[in-house]
Order: C-alpha cells, then structure tokens, then sequence
C-alpha cells in the first residue's frame, strides 16, 4: 500500500515517524507544502485551495490512501480533500478525537492548537459528536519556538507556562473537569515532555500523530509490522529541499536522504 | 503621484505609517500578501515569484513608484522586481544601508532581520558598498512575539536580551565596535523602545520604515508636507480581510477602514 502524508511543513514528518514504526512495510510519500506555510494563520479558502491541490499531487504520485498531516488543513479543509481525490482520507483531527474518547473518563478534554485550527472549532465539533466537551486554546509562539531549535530552554519553559496556566485557569472558569489535554498541532510532540511536567497528575497527554499511526494500521487492518527493505519513501517540498533535509531531520528522527522540489503554482 | 507599498503581510503598514507623516498629500495603494507570508523563511526562487506577481499587481492598480516594505523581498527579489514593472522601485535594504551610513563614525553597523534576509547577507553587501561593515543577526521569534501583541511582555524582554547579548558578543568576537544598529524587518519599529532599552550606550537604532520615507520624499521632491483631503488610500490582502484589518491597524497606528481581497494564483 502506498500511503501519501501531507503536512504543511514538516511538523507531518512525526506523523511519518509513528506510521514508519507501526507499519514499516508500506510505501509513503510525504509532501511538505512548505512555499506556503503555516497554514496556520491564514483563512479556510486559502487552506483548502491549497491542500486540494497538495492532496492532488500525492494522488498523482501513487498514493492509494491519504492521511492529512496538518491540523488546520485537517480542521479547515477536510470535506474539500475528500470530495477532490479518489482514495480514503483520514484527517488528524479525526483521530485525536478518538484517541481523546479513548482516554477520558470526565468526558473534558483540553487542545492546544494554532491559531487557525482554534478558529475552526474543529476539535470542538468533532469532541461533541462523540460525546465529549473540548476547551480549545490557541499557542502561536510554540511552533516557532520549535522551529529556533528552543526546546529544552528556559523561554519554551515560561511560555509554555504562560499557556498551560491560562488554559487550565480557563477551562475551570468554563466548568469543565478535563483529564486529557490534545496536542492539536504536529510540532507540539517535540515539546511532549515539557508539557507533560508543567500539568497537574491526572491530565494525560494524547500525541495526535500516535494516535494516527494506531488508526491508519487499525483501517488497513494490516498485521504484525514487518521492515520491508523493498518500502519506498519519497519526500517532495514547494520550496528550499535544503531547508526540508535538515529541519526534516529533527522532526523524523532519522535522516532524510533525498529531497524533491515541486512546484504547485502557488 | 500614487505610491504602491508592498509587504509580504502587515509590518510594511509600519512604511506606510512614516510615508503617510513625511508625505500626506500623495495617493497610496497597499498590498499585503498574506496568503503567502511569511516570506522570511522561504527560499530567494519563491519569494521572488510571489514579490514579482505583487508587484506587477500594483502597478495595474496605478502604482507609479514602488515601496518594497518587505526586508524579504527587498534582499531576495529586488533585481527580479526592477526587471518586471516599469516603475521606479525603492527597497527598504537600500534604504536602510542609507540611514547606517549617515548615522555610523565607526562603519560597523549591526543588523537584526529575519533567517532569510540574513540568510541572503543583502545588509552585508549593501553595507560594504557603502564602505561599511555590517553583523547580521537572524531573530525568527520577533515577528511572532510582536504578532501575539506581547510588546511590553516578560517573554519578549528574555528574547531580545537574548538575542541581543548574542549580537553584541559575536560581533565583538568578529571584531566590530558598532555604534549603529538597523531594524532589518518592518516589524520590528513595535519593539524599538524595548531594544533601545537593552542597547549600550553609544549604539544608535535606525528605524527602516523612517528611512524610507525621508528617501522617498527626497527622491520624489516632494516640498513641505499638506494633508490633501483629496489623497486615496487603497488596501489589498492576500487573505483574510478581517485579520488585516484588526492587525493591521495596530502596525498603521490608525484605522483601516476597507480591505479588498485578491487572489494572486498561489
């Protein structure tokens, strides 16, 4: 199976990294529209114009399954992916919806997320369908906080702090008794640990890009991981490949051999 | 005469600002391509495609001068821009170099920008034209700290005095004694106070949306400013009106009342 993940960036990369893990076997193309991220401030025409057109391009590459990377392409332009390609599209908001349910006992769960993604109430919908309430809250600075290379380092400490507080302080003052918080954002899990030390016992931490990975292996229902030497991995990005190798990198937590620039007209 | 401004986003608004003071009675039209920026990360083939389809957006809508209020584009695109429309066309490096030069006694002059502009050491060689010597630092998280509207904020103190610690040893090490140092990005003037505050005694900050409107109006030559009830101001956004709007006036310092969206293909 050929499996397409799209991502913005390179925050998708962890969504590869789990996916390499839980199913080694497959053949992936990854693309990183990264001419023109973040998608994370900019508007839900704007995004889906640019992730019908990514998701596109994946399709033509051979992908037979599409996971979507990107919380806010997930959040802001889901329905149009779909109604654009032929093959199966998982979403990452999707999944760590269900992760969440899986999780919760109070039915209260936390997301922090962009800027884009909070506006959408994405989360929000899809917590309420399975039952949930979510408390969404929006951190612009964490992702170019990862991207300055600033993670064990003590601004990412206080504005992490800054963040967690005010969310906790809020979502008390709507009511709510959460016990999960999810990163909403596919840069967040190379901060998994900070947060995890900054909340009080008792909220556990749900990785979207884990939870993807269970999902996809689950709909595929493929069997136990076995490493195919014989896997192809291909990586495409709309600007600078030198750029993608070498932030890349950090996010996959292996090397990444061969980049190629595409360009989507934007 | 109608004066095109153009910024990947809204910190060109801080250029529009300064001609507005100097040269009230002219027509401005602005663009800010949102759906694209930021372009400081992004590599010099891109940021020239989108700088060039902006500016000749500009000069459709009656642009007769060029304000290239984007450090990005003004270091990566400018060739590019001057070849693509039949206008004259002023960059905020140039101008900046300008004010450096008449402000330095010692001819070595910092520079703080983003990853790109440093990237493509335009400062640099625009500097050592001029026979000067510039460091230049790249501060990715600035323009996101200014665009949370943490200005007078704890988090951005630590930032800056990081940053500008760094700034000031390296550039010691490489052997400058700088009494200049230029704001390399036009969202920087939010922060000038703050920066000034933590500079030595001795090192003077140039302002580049200042600069260019003094260089404007010299080239120009335009006599004493009068508010013309007659002059028109028009903006365009890449994206969503609404944001530019509400942010944009924070960086204009006075209301945008009407934001038209266009859609440059990307």
């Amino acid at each position: 199976m050929n499996i397409g993940v799209f991502d913005s960036g390179f925050g998708g990369l962890t969504v590869l990294r789990a996916l390499l893990e839980k199913l080694p076997g497959q053949d992936y193309v990854y693309l990183g529209d990264t001419a023109r991220l973040p998608y994370g401030a900019k508007s839900q025409a704007t995004v889906a114009r640019y992730a019908v057109s990514s998701a596109g391009f994946l399709v033509d590459q051979g992908a037979e399954y599409l996971v979507i990377a990107c919380n806010t392409a997930s959040a802001l332009a889901l329905d149009e992916i779909r109604a654009a390609v032929p093959v199966p599209v998982l979403g990452v908001i999707e999944t760590g919806a269900n992760a969440a349910q899986a999780s919760t006992k109070s039915g209260d769960v936390l997301v922090i997320a962009t800027a884009a993604t909070v506006e959408s109430h994405a989360y929000a919908a899809a917590c309420k369908q399975r039952g949930m309430r979510a408390y969404e809250k929006a951190c612009p600075l964490l992702v170019p906080l990862v991207e300055e290379g600033w993670i064990e380092h003590p601004v990412t400490e206080e504005v992490l702090r800054i963040y967690l507080d005010e969310l906790l302080a809020e979502s008390a003052r709507a009511g709510l008794r959460p016990d999960t918080l999810v990163l909403g954002c596919t840069h967040y899990p190379l901060l998994r640990a900070q947060i995890e030390r900054k909340l009080p016992a008792g909220i556990r931490v749900i990785d979207s890009a884990d939870a993807t990975a269970t999902q996809v292996a689950g709909a595929l229902g493929v069997p136990a991981p076995t490493d195919d030497p014989q896997s192809e991995r291909s990586f495409y990005a709309t600007d600078s490949v030198e750029k993608f190798r070498k932030l890349g990198t950090r996010f996959l937590g292996q090397p990444i051999e061969y980049v190629q620039l595409i360009d989507l007209g934007g």
